[in-house]
């Protein structure tokens, strides 16, 4: 097998460096997070780590480096306490793809892709037009990871919106029916054809 | 669009929900992290909440239910201050999910699979055979998530191994080339053919 220690870690060119712990956790969701300002002005921004942290309440959270691109996305929820969570379908690919560019603040994401604004009863945040799964959040609280300076933002589901069909009897979203895309590392897309297996919860066996 | 509101979230029966909140953050890796107690007792335990948190230094988290099942990983960890992360390649996906079985403290998952401990040089914490992606990670520190009684467990890379030809030349590894798996929800997981398209850095456009 090919070795990367820590040393050789350290000296790696940045770029090699963060393509390779990018992508060295695996396959990882792609959602698209929207949120507004207090003036309304709305913002849209790619995401590969929002992570399930509990059904019971039900709440997600998601990493961000406010000093970086997103800061938008970080400013916004701290203002209005809102934000909605969109997953990537393969129509909006390369559109998701391009949020990642730094626009100033007030410059909307909608405004420069051809991705689309969709509000709905009950939520001031919109939704990213045929996003076959979108999720309204409310901020809850933030925890900040002193190794890195990363934040961890923490927020209670309001509501889910599923495309008709993809919902199992058991409740289980059926994702790759989604046609939603996964990624890898910064900008490594992928849409998988299947799920492939489903198994049951497991019990000790007696081998 | 179907919609769950919250109101009707919390009428939800409970694997319903678990299985419909547990899906909603769309793919997730799939991952298995070995530990071992002071007693050189080894457990193995599949995972899908491994993010990544920053690139320099080289730190990835992982979310934990302490009085739940994986416990003996919390233990494990917090004792010895090191664990492995390993991808679920597609030959061991049975085993892998079933080291998700309660077990008591002191029977290893090795035991009760066919999955195999692998021993490097440098590291006392085995990795999981035949896993193309293998991450050695010692323990940094733990945020305690009060609104879900959940864990980020933050360690740092102390060094990969990667299965050969899976590396790009810009240090991207090939995670669909690994044929690992990914999953939904608590017990779907996919094994996706192939990286459909890779985006170049984003700059604002004039759109």
């Amino acid at each position: 097998m090919q070795y990367f220690s820590n040393q050789d870690i350290n000296k790696l060119n940045k770029l090699f460096r963060i393509n390779l712990i990018n992508s060295s956790t695996g396959y990882k969701p792609a959602n698209l997070i929207v949120t507004h300002s207090p003036e309304s002005e709305t913002n849209v921004a790619v995401f590969s780590s929002v992570v399930h942290l509990g059904s019971d309440p039900a709440l997600l959270g998601f990493t961000i480096r406010p000093t970086t691109v997103p800061r938008h996305t970080y400013t916004n929820i701290r203002a209005t306490g809102e934000y909605s969570i969109n997953h990537v379908h393969k129509n909006i690919l390369a559109d998701a793809h391009h949020t990642s560019a730094k626009y100033p603040a007030g410059v909307s994401e909608f405004s420069k892709t051809d991705l689309q604004e969709e509000y709905k009863a009950d939520f001031s945040v919109p939704f990213v037009a045929g996003a076959p799964v979108q999720i309204a959040m409310k901020y809850i609280e933030e925890y900040h990871i002193k190794a890195n300076d990363v934040i961890l933002m923490v927020g209670e589901i309001q509501g889910i919106y599923l495309a008709e069909n993809l919902l199992h009897d058991d409740g289980l979203i059926d994702i790759a029916k989604a046609e939603v895309a996964t990624v890898t590392g910064l900008d490594a897309y992928s849409v998988p054809q299947c799920i492939d297996e489903r198994f049951t919860y497991q019990r000790p066996n007696d081998k």
